[in-house]
């Protein structure tokens, strides 16, 4: 039994039970593979995406049809799948397959003075579950990380992407031999599909305690929000954020213009977008003037809002129709993932880390200073995944980071903080091993 | 405003929000404290604890007559203050004092190709919150690694021990300088009793999201499960356990029966207790007789609850009265906390393995072996937090694995696992540091 429809009569819980047991009992297996067995199923993983590519394009052809018909708008070219893009996702394959197997490493050791030796040992987390929207290439990452890593993974994608999803999902259990004998290699059903559209059935797949070890919900707060109240499994959420950075009194406002641009401009559809400006008082009349020349000439020109001191620095340097009184109640506090940026005036670094605190989602925050003693400060005492000094807040990425790969950007303390990849899939167990120890 | 009572008139969700406010920002200055100044902090608290013993005595009378009226029997020791435990409790200040300071430890770092120097820095959780039950020991213990690695702490102690607690938190907080000017030093309300013994209390400190940053329940399963259901806030669960261990068919039977003995009735009321015995079929003949007389000469003589083979073999080995038919329904993934062994007979190592998988709470499992490759293999097909060969169950503990102290063992796999101390109540955030890097 592989991909199987919701619809075929059984309830939600019953069908998201049967597909989670499926990938239980295969990671128990695949926690006994080697390094070469994993890497092994990759590359056949790669190749019978290539040799699907034609099956998969046209499936994706269907997703694009109806998402055009849908209205998708901007997040169609997310669904959109190339020949070249495939050619990219099987090279990704290839990166993955090369990097570290994080699996069966020692942590650490010690030898205690009855003898017994203790250590911890790196191993799979087990089942890992991950809820995703709109991008079909998620659905080849996110497998081929878990795979690595030594997990079975279950896939619930957004409804728009169902047919890409299908079909690459068929390509990939293909890959793993699903149907053949494959003796001690990853078996297929490490690879599970939620091949429904239901809401009930993300409400009972966060509710699988037990058989699914850890869900990465991957998308907006929405999500997150829905994933917080429904969720019994484990969860590491990620994605969602309201950026900060603040300019210092001591700046190279040059440099300051260049990077607030960056951050809030290169890309205003992802996570690491820039949603805050707050600025030191004694530098707003020196950054002003170019910040608002240099946000009037982006495409399309940024929207500001800004307070009241802001406001007035501002006046004259935007067109008026991109320049607006910030409503604190509003604006702060929010992901815009849009040409919008909110400014707000501080009177010192300590207000600035203060007003981080209320309204931060504790993902990427950022300072431009020349004042090394005042960038310590604010890294030590902003609470965030990432606190970048100097740099576009866009940088916050495992690939940027030197992951090698990147399955999300958690924004909560426990287990793994920021970009995360291989090592974030894994837990640890305690190996002790004695000469008939008994304690006394 | 220090310890206050909920019964003041103030519903139970603004109470706790009162406190874990307080602890919020006192967390935020202690963040910044230097290992010294926190190491001070802890030696102020013992001279406080000491300089209050006589009150802490006279409110443990209280709780003590209490208990006794309310008949909670072998649960009295552990409610029970002496001058001589509070000795001890000061000299365990000492101890996790001289431990090394997780926090400020750079975990790693690497400069980019593009001059950025990306790092990732350990640093405290925030407010931890800490839910236990009648032993007011685990209020020094918990409050002190809470602060040694950086965090405030919200405890939520059993209302069996609340007189014992008050007056033990009012030392605490003395320690800490409260009422004085304190300048840069851990503040008071990095300490805060939830002062009440409602459910109501409970429920909304589980639902204290973005104020308190983890909950440590530490308690049984019921207390686990409410927290399951009701938290919003992260939770490492703790102690729920059921422990396993298989007799392989090529065993030493004398080092054995003094394993089982020593996992199974040290002692019967802690979470690394012996609950399930998996015996291979060809050693039963051997072991049931050695292994039947050791647990009949136990104080209390154990239950022994078998299945069908191994009642025949234990049968005239143990008293008539303490060897039962197992009920696998009743027996089987029950964690006893008594003079209680279920044994199964199994007929290979899988087998046990494939039990261990369906029953276990993935706390700690071991095997008994002189096979060194069946060993290996067991430890690596079995789930849990501590695998164990040739040694007593009773083992895991934070102490006895050199990790110098305890908040608790962890039997999820996010986070932390198995025994923890100041390491599992800190995370990480990533550092970049750059000279105006932008992303192309």
């Amino acid at each position: 039994m592989s991909i199987q429809q919701a619809q075929s009569g059984i309830d939600a819980a019953t069908y998201v039970r049967q597909q989670a047991e499926l990938a239980h009992r295969a990671s128990r297996r695949l926690a006994m593979c080697t390094t070469a067995e994993k890497n092994a199923a990759l590359g056949r993983i790669a190749q019978a995406i290539q040799a699907h590519a034609p099956r998969i394009l046209a499936a994706n052809a269907l997703d694009m049809e109806a998402g055009r018909a849908a209205g998708m708008g901007t997040k169609l070219d997310r669904l959109l799948l190339t020949e070249e893009r495939i050619q990219v996702i099987c090279r990704d394959i290839g990166n993955v397959a090369e990097l570290p197997d994080p699996v069966n490493e020692d942590i650490d050791g010690r030898t205690r003075p009855n003898g017994l030796r203790v250590r911890r040992v790196r191993v799979p987390l087990g089942v890992v579950g991950i809820i995703y929207e709109a991008r079909p290439n998620v659905t080849v990452d996110a497998a081929v990380l878990a795979l690595k890593s030594g997990n079975a993974v279950v896939l619930k994608g957004g409804s728009d992407a169902l047919h890409s999803n299908r079909a690459i999902v068929v390509a990939i259990r293909e890959g793993l031999g699903e149907g053949a004998v494959s003796g001690n290699t990853v078996p297929a059903d490490a690879v599970q599909l939620l091949d429904a559209t239901d809401r009930a059935v993300t409400a009972a797949f966060l509710r699988m305690r037990g058989l699914i070890d850890v869900i990465i919900p991957r998308g907006g707060l929405e999500l997150i929000r829905f994933a917080q109240e429904h969720a019994t499994v484990p969860v590491i959420e990620t994605g969602a954020s309201v950026v900060h950075a603040y300019v210092d009194e001591h700046v190279d406002v040059a440099q300051a213009v260049d990077l607030i641009e960056n951050s809030k401009c290169r890309r205003v559809s992802i996570c690491n977008a820039l949603d805050t400006l707050l600025v030191h008082r004694a530098v707003l009349p020196r950054l002003a003037p170019a910040l608002g020349a240099r946000l009037a000439q982006a495409h399309p020109a940024v929207e500001v809002r800004a307070d009241k001191a802001a406001l007035a620095a501002l006046r004259g340097h935007l067109p008026a129709d991109r320049l607006r009184p910030l409503e604190a109640a509003r604006d702060y506090g929010t992901e815009f993932l849009d040409y919008i940026l909110a400014v707000g005036t501080v009177g010192s670094l300590m207000e600035a880390v203060d007003h981080i605190d209320r309204y931060s989602l504790k993902h990427t925050e950022a300072i431009f200073t020349t004042d090394a003693a005042q960038a310590l400060l604010f890294q030590r005492a902003v609470d965030a995944a990432c606190v970048i000094h100097n740099a576009s807040t866009q940088f916050t990425d495992g690939g940027e980071f030197g992951l090698g790969a990147e399955i999300g950007i958690s924004t909560q303390k426990l287990h793994v903080r920021g970009p995360f990849a291989l090592e974030g899939l894994t837990t640890m167990k305690w190996i002790v091993d004695g000469t008939g120890q008994l304690r006394p």
